[in-house]
């Protein structure tokens, strides 16, 4: 068994290494261009020309949880995409978005400017019923951050394509449902797959339906949201702040005015890293398994784009 | 029956409200001295003077957690001394450590100081089984906040006067285990009630046994620690910094050190409010328990303190 690793922005070496020990009897290697042709396939962005070159592939192996970037390319018709399924990143997002909604309602940005004066300003508290945090997308990520918000005694909506059920979570369901769960929530929370149906889906129209006083936290894709609506909202105080962890362009480029906005919090695309060593373990399961015929999880649908 | 409300620091307009409309058939009256005789008291950090007018009360209930400062005092010996018990407080303090610590894990400060350049600077992942968290006290604060963060899949301890257990927390018991327990946390986390045998808890001696590049989350009393040895083991390197939200002196003077301390955070004694309405549900519950001669929970033991 041959496979061939082949990521942009991302070091193959250790990639390769834990893969290896977990399939000592496969020979695994760094793609390169005029590479013989491999089984399977470890990617991470990987350019066009990889995907030409490899047209009889079993499984393309995404390591990461968004698919976006390898689905815009010609994929050959044959192999299956896999995207990791969790691997770590689950807990990861639960705590940065329950991080960001906790610093939001509890003011801590507020007692950190009147802490840098020696000020003993308390706050009036605010109450948690009216901070209903909405989750756009119930996949594996969605559904572990609301139910993690849930535990703190928020209330809690989750929005999906197709429909969910989350214990604890109030689902809504379909294009038809999403301006009610809107509109039934104040903290937003993009977990979305990046598609062409929900690129821009952040946009003036949708987040103008949130509650007055709304808050936005985008942990999904840049492509989401529309840079600008969100400046003018904040701008008219419609929106009281945003948590931006992914952009359309990252890095995020110097000058881009999310950066030194005020009432917007920049993190550089750290909400769920890839942990290599859970990653490529799952990988490696799932290799073995498919391998033996056997059925595995994570696989994407190409036409519905996740 | 006649309830007298005597609170400092504290309106007592709205609580006598709320109790009212809760117990209409009581009598409720803001005490002043040379007030009547009452049946039951709720009180916060009450005068001497107070309770040497008001010998004959069956409950003097506290509208707080800890009753250190009213167990200060001379009381009369009858009454039964009942602490708030949960009534919204736990969830508060779930949200306030779980915040902190996912703060300090995922070094948000470290992002922000980067983002305040317009700097995308990746950070590499840390390990949460590099991050075990201590949680000292296993009341009902504390077994919640030990929940909380264990649903981060951080390791995490407890250790607790008469040993507890609580599922999913490694719970360590008495003096004899305090060490190991200490010696098996980095992130330590103080939610003791404050009797003499706690107070300065939180020592050189203490602090040291803990990881190399510990981290302090004192959310009990300012009295469990002894200022001036945080600083040294914070100047030291052996501490990576702490989140203090309670002090020996509130305020906290402004020129104290711990205000710009670049490694500590200093809140203004937030992390779990009282809440009115819930309290005052819970005093009326209790209080209609004690008359109908029926047993109720945050009985204070005033030999133990708490």
């Amino acid at each position: 068994m041959r496979i061939t690793v082949c990521c942009t922005d991302t070091k193959v070496g250790p990639w390769i290494e834990a893969l290896q020990s977990l399939l000592p009897e496969a020979r695994i290697e760094q793609w390169r261009p005029g590479a013989p042709q491999a089984d399977h396939a470890v990617v991470w962005s990987p350019p066009q020309q990889f995907l030409d070159e490899q047209p009889r592939l079993k499984g393309i192996f995404n390591i990461g949880a968004g698919v976006d970037a390898l689905l815009k390319l010609r994929l050959p018709p044959d192999p299956v995409v896999v995207r990791l399924d969790d691997a770590g990143m689950s807990v990861q997002m639960a705590e940065f978005v329950c991080h960001a909604v906790i610093r939001h309602f509890r003011e801590f940005d507020a007692y950190a400017r009147e802490g840098g004066t020696g000020n003993w300003g308390l706050r009036r508290p605010r109450l948690r019923s009216e901070f209903p945090v909405g989750v756009l997308g119930l996949g594996v990520l969605g559904q572990r951050v609301a139910q993690a918000v849930a535990g703190f005694e928020f209330p809690v909506l989750g929005w999906s394509r197709g429909g969910k059920e989350v214990p604890g979570v109030r689902c809504y369901a379909g294009e038809a449902e999403l301006s009610a769960f809107l509109a039934a929530t104040r903290v937003l929370v993009c977990l979305l797959p990046l598609t062409p149906e929900t690129g821009n889906i952040l946009n003036r129209e949708s987040l103008s339906r949130l509650q007055s006083g709304g808050y936005l936290i985008n942990v999904a894709r840049g492509g989401h949201l529309v840079d600008e609506d969100l400046l003018a909202l904040l701008d008219s105080g419609h929106l009281a702040g945003a948590a931006l962890d992914v952009f359309r362009t990252e890095p995020l480029p110097a000058d881009h005015p999310f950066w030194r906005h005020p009432k917007i919090v920049v993190t550089p695309h750290v909400s769920a890293r890839t942990l290599r060593d859970e990653s490529a373990a799952q990988i490696a399961r799932k290799i073995r398994a498919m391998q033996a015929g056997q059925p595995i999880a994570g696989v994407v649908d190409r036409q519905r784009g996740y």
